[in-house]
C-alpha cells in the first residue's frame, strides 16, 4: 500500500513518517508540502531523519493517483480548503489538524478565529478518537487534539457511567513545549521557558470544544468544562490532571469498576486506582496510563492521564486510525520503544 | 541585635542565613547544629557561601545567653522536643519546621505520623501568616509552610468575602524539588525527575490540614480541600492553581473587588484579574504573584499563585515575622534582586 | 535464536533488552539477575517496559543450557568472576562492563581498584570496538566503553594515518546523567546537577587506558592523553569534543581524505568537514556524528563527535557485536525512530 | 551620583539597573532607549523588576547634563556612532559592548563584520578588565566580554609567568542562552536547545581576537588560540575549560606560585589546585572560580574557570569598573546572594 503525507516537516508530521515506514502494511511513503512548488530533498529540510526522500510539490490530483490514502499534517486552517477534492472523491484522509474535529461550524469559526468548512464537508468527517469510534469505513478522518485525547480519556468511564456531577469538571493541563510546534516565540525561547511555568489560552483553548463535543456524545448534560493549559520546561508530553465530584452515594467500587469495564481490553490504556503515572513512562509511546482515586474526605475523584504528545495525541492515534480504517492490526506499526530514562 | 540560627545546612536554612547577613536590624548572625556536639567551619560544609563563620554545638543555655532570639530551620519533628526550654523561657523563636502549625495535636500525629507537642506549646504558638496575622508581641512564631502559603494566599479573598462555594475548592499545586531538600531519593535523581512530572502525596499532604486550619478561622463551614502535589522538573518556586464554583450570583466584579480590598497594600503580594503569572516572575524574590478570574460560562473562579518556595515560602517570610516581631520596618532585608532570566 | 541477559535492570540493560525483542533474529530472551536467587517478574521492577517476562535466578550452568549466547549488562568487577564458567567453556558472550577491556592486568588494578581477570582470560577476551576490528569468531566480546567509543571514533582516522602530533591531543568529554546509573549520589540530585557544569574523575577515568590500548595499535607511540570528563543537565548523551595539532604541512585536503577513507562505507558514522553535530541529533539511535575541521591558525583540527551513551556508546554497539559474531546483518535490530524533538 | 543607563531591557541591563539601584554611592538611575522617541514606562517593557521608573528618549546632551556618567548595554554596532560626543567631551562612559573593545580596527571589522570605530576614539578607550588594569583615570571603559573575562582569568598566571607553551593553548567553552539574549533564534528555541548541545561560531567567535589582544600584553609571542564555543541547555553561567602544555621543567609548585601570586588578594577570584569548580556555585555572584591541575603524564595543565555571564561578565565587572573609575570600594554594590541551589 502506498501511502501520501502532507506536511512532514513538522514536528508530529516527522514521527509520523518514522512510524509509516516501519508499518508492516505500508510500502512506500510519498511525501508532498502543501505549498511547496518544486520538489525539495527532505535532507535539506530534516538532516536529522537520514533519509533519501525528496518532498514532491502538491497536487491533489497527483496524491490521488500515486497513493491508496494521505495523511494531512498541516497547520489549523490550511485543510479546510486543501481537503475538498479529497472529500468530494471520497478518497481516504486522515487529517490531523484541527479543521474538522468540530460539529459545529459557529464553534469553529469562534474558537479557531478562523472560516469553518463547509457543512456537507462536516458531516462527512469522523471524529477518530479510536478508543471509543472506530474508523473502519470512514473516509474523512479527523484525528483528535493531544490535550482533548488526554482529557477525554481521562473522563470518559465517569462520564460514561454517570458517576460524577458534570458540572463540577475541573482540568489542569500540562504540556511540553513540542506541543506548541517550530514555530518561535517568546513562551517558548529557552531563556523565558527554561525553570518556568506559564499558563495560556486559559479558558480559550481551542480543545475545549471538541473535549466537550464528546462528553456530549455520552452525557448530553455536560455543560462547558473548567479547562486551564500550562506549558513545562520539558519537550515531551502531555498530563491532564481531573478533578470531578463523584454524585451522592457513589462509591470507591463503582469506579473502579467504570474504569475496568471501559478499557479492559483496549492495548494501549492503563488505568490503575490509587496509583498516579509520571510523564516520563509513557514518552517513546502510544500509551495512554491513566490513574485514579475517590477522596473519600472530599469526595472529589482525581484522574490523572498522561500521553507522548506526538504519539498517542497525534502520529500514534493517527497510525491507530490508519489500522481501523484498513482493518490492519490494532497495534500494527506501534510497538515503540519507551524513552528510558 | 544578635540572632541564632539553628539549620544553616538546608536549603532555606542557608538562604535564611545569607538574608539575616544583610538584614539591617541584625548585627550578628550565631550558627548552631542541632545534633551537633562540637564547632565546625561553615566552610566545610557550605563552600558556596564563602562565609568564615563556625557551626556551633548545640546547648540551649548558651543559645538564650548569646542571642537576643533564635531561628529554627530544621526538619519536621525536631522542634517539638528542642523547643521546650524556649517555650518555657518565653524566649522569641521562629520555627520555620512544622511541628507547631496545626491546631489540633490528633491532627499532628496522623499527618506527620509523629509524637504531637504538648497542647501548653502548642497553644503558646503563633501561626505567622504574615499577611493576615500580625507576629508582633508572639515569643514563638510558626512559620507557614510553603504549600501552605501559595494556597492560603491564593484562596483568601474569596473565602473572607463568603464568594465561593466552599466544597468546590480544587488546589492543583506545583514544585521544583529544592521543596524536597538536599535528602537523596529516587524522585529527586536527575535521570527520574528531568523531563518528568511526579505527583506525590496526592491527598496526604501535611500542609492540606494547615490550609483548612486558616481557612476555617475564616469561615467555619470550610471543609477539607481537594488538593494534589506534582514535582516539577525545575529547582526553585511552587504554583498553586487553584479552582473553585463562585456561589449563584457573584460577579466579575465582586471577586475583583475582594482581591483589591484584601490585598491593596500588601508590599508582597500583587494580584491581577485575568493575567496569570509565571513561576518565574517571582524567583529570588519574596513577592506573592496571583492572577485570577471568575469564568462567565462554568462560574468557576480560576486563581494562579506563584512563590520562591525558599523566600515566601521560607526564609523570607521567616524575616517578615522577624520584622513584625520586633517591630523593625515590614520590608526590610527584603529587597531581593529577581533572578532574571 | 535464544539469548540470555544478565542485569535488565539497568539503564542500558533495559534499552538492550528492548532492543533484542525486536531483533530479528531473535526468538527468545531470557532474563537473568546475577545476585538473584528466586526469580523475580520483571513487571515489579521494570513497570515502564510493560513485559510479563521473569528475571530468573543466577545459575551459569542454566545459562549455558538454555541459550546460544549471553550478554552481561553489569556493574564494573562483577564478571571477572563471574565469566570463568563461560570462558572455559567456549561459550559466546558478550560483556558490556569493564572487566575485560584492558589489556593489562596492572592497568585494571590502576584503574578500576579492583582485582583484575586472570591473564589467560584477558588473552580469550576480544575488544569489540565494531567499527575497526570484526567479532566475528570471537567466543567473549568486551564491548567498549561509551566516552571510549566516542572518543576513538574522533581520533581514528587522525591517528591511523598518522596526521598529528599525538602528545597534544585534548579530549573535553561531557555527558548526560544516564552516563552514571541508577545509583543515587549527591552529583546527580536534582536540584544540584540541574542548571550546573560539573567536572569528575579529572585525569582518573578509567576509560583513559581504554582509549589509549586502542590508539596504541594503530601508532605505538600515542602517549597517555589529556581527557576530561565534565556531567551535563541532561539524561541522555555524550558529545566528545577533541583537539589535536596537525603534523606540519598536513592540509584541509588530507584530514578530509582521512576521514572519507575510514568512514565512508560505515552504516552507523557521519562524518562531515566543517559541520559540527548537535547533541540531539543521535539520540535514540546508534549513530555517530562526527565534525572536523582543520583550523588554519592554529594548525589545530576540532573533532566533534556525538552518540547516545545507551546506544552506540553500550547496547546499540553489543547489538553490532552481537551481528559481527553471529554473521547477522550488520545493522539488524537496529533500525531505531530518533527522538526528535 | 545620578548614572544614565541606556539599554536597560536587554538581559544583562536589566541586571545591571538592579545593581545600580543598590550600589551604596548611586543616588538616582536614569535609563534612556538609545532608539527611543518618546518616554515609556518600563513597568511597560519589563513588569517582572516591578520599579516605577520611565526610559527616557535618547539625547546625548540630556544624558550628559542630568548624570555624572552613563553606562551603554547595547548591541554591538551601536556605541561606534552613539559615544562620539561622548568621548569628544570626555564625558565618563562604561560600555558593556564590544565596540571598543579590540585595539585593531582592521580586527574589529573583520570579526565583528561592521564599521569601526575612529582610530582616535579607540586610543581613547580603555579596556576595563579590572583585576588587571585599573580604570581610575579613565573616561572610556570598554567593559571585557563575557567569555573574555573566564578565558583570561584562567589563563593569565600561566601567561604573565611564561609557564606555558603558548600555542598549545585549547579552550572549549561552555555558555547558557541567556548569553545569546533576548533575540528569538532556531538555536535558542525551547525543543531544540532543551537535551542538547550545540557548537556555535567555531573558529570565528569575536572574543577571541579580544582574548589573544591581552595576552600579547603579558607574552607577544602568544599566537592566535584554539578556541570553541558550545551552547548548554541552561540559563546562566559560561564555563571555561582550558588546556595548555607545561613548558619542560615546569612543576606542580611553579603552576601553584603562578595562581597564587596572581590572585590572593582579588576579592572575586578563588582559585584553588586539584579542585575544579561547579558551574552553579558562582551563580547569582561576581566571583570567578577557576581550578587548576598540571597533569604529570600528559604534562598538560588543565585550567577550569566559571562566572555568572550577566555579572563578572557583564554587569558586575562593569561595577567594579564604575568602583575604580570613581575611586569607589572596589567591592562596592557587590555583596550579592548565591542563587542556592
Amino acid at each position: 500500500m502506498n501511502v501520501g503525507l502532507v506536511g512532514v516537516t513538522g514536528y508530529s508530521g516527522s514521527v509520523l513518517y518514522e512510524l509509516l515506514l516501519r508499518h508492516p502494511n505500508v510500502d512506500s511513503v510519498n511525501l508532498y508540502g502543501h505549498s511547496q512548488k518544486v520538489a525539495q530533498s527532505l535532507e535539506s529540510v530534516l538532516p536529522q531523519l537520514r533519509r533519501g526522500a525528496n518532498i514532491l510539490p502538491y497536487d491533489s490530483a497527483d496524491i490521488m493517483k500515486n497513493n491508496q490514502m494521505v495523511f494531512f499534517d498541516v497547520s489549523a486552517g490550511v485543510t479546510t480548503e486543501l481537503a475538498k477534492p479529497f472529500l468530494d472523491a471520497n478518497f481516504p484522509v486522515i487529517d490531523l489538524a484541527g479543521d474538522y474535529r468540530l460539529k459545529s461550524r459557529d464553534a469553529y469559526k469562534k474558537w479557531y478565529k478562523k472560516e469553518a468548512p463547509d457543512e456537507k464537508y462536516l458531516k462527512q468527517s469522523h471524529y477518530g478518537l479510536v478508543d471509543f469510534t472506530s474508523s473502519k469505513g470512514a473516509t474523512y478522518v479527523s484525528n483528535p487534539g493531544c490535550y482533548a485525547t488526554a482529557t477525554i480519556l481521562a473522563l470518559a468511564p465517569l462520564v460514561i457511567n454517570h458517576l460524577i456531577d458534570t458540572t463540577s469538571i475541573v482540568v489542569d493541563a500540562k504540556s511540553g513545549t513540542s506541543g506548541a510546534g517550530k514555530s518561535l516565540s517568546e513562551s517558548t525561547h529557552f531563556s523565558q521557558t527554561n525553570e518556568n511555568l506559564q499558563l495560556y489560552k486559559v479558558n480559550h483553548h481551542q480543545h475545549i470544544p471538541e473535549i466537550v463535543d464528546q462528553l456530549k456524545d455520552w452525557d448530553e448534560d455536560v455543560p462547558y468544562i473548567q479547562f486551564t493549559t500550562t506549558l513545562l520546561p520539558l519537550t515531551r508530553g502531555i498530563m491532564a490532571s481531573c478533578y470531578t465530584k463523584a454524585k451522592s452515594g457513589i462509591t470507591e467500587e463503582d469506579v473502579k469498576n467504570a474504569f475496568v469495564q471501559t478499557y479492559s481490553d483496549h492495548t494501549f490504556i492503563n488505568a490503575t486506582e490509587g496509583v498516579f503515572p509520571t510523564l516520563k513512562q509513557v514518552i517513546g509511546t502510544n500509551f495512554c496510563d491513566i490513574g485514579y482515586q475517590l477522596n473519600p474526605v472530599t469526595h472529589q475523584i482525581v484522574i490523572v492521564s498522561v500521553i507522548d504528545n506526538l504519539l498517542k495525541g497525534a502520529a500514534g492515534q493517527a497510525i491507530q486510525n490508519f489500522n481501523q480504517m484498513f482493518e490492519f492490526k490494532p497495534d500494527a506499526g506501534l510497538d515503540l520503544i519507551p524513552v528510558l530514562p
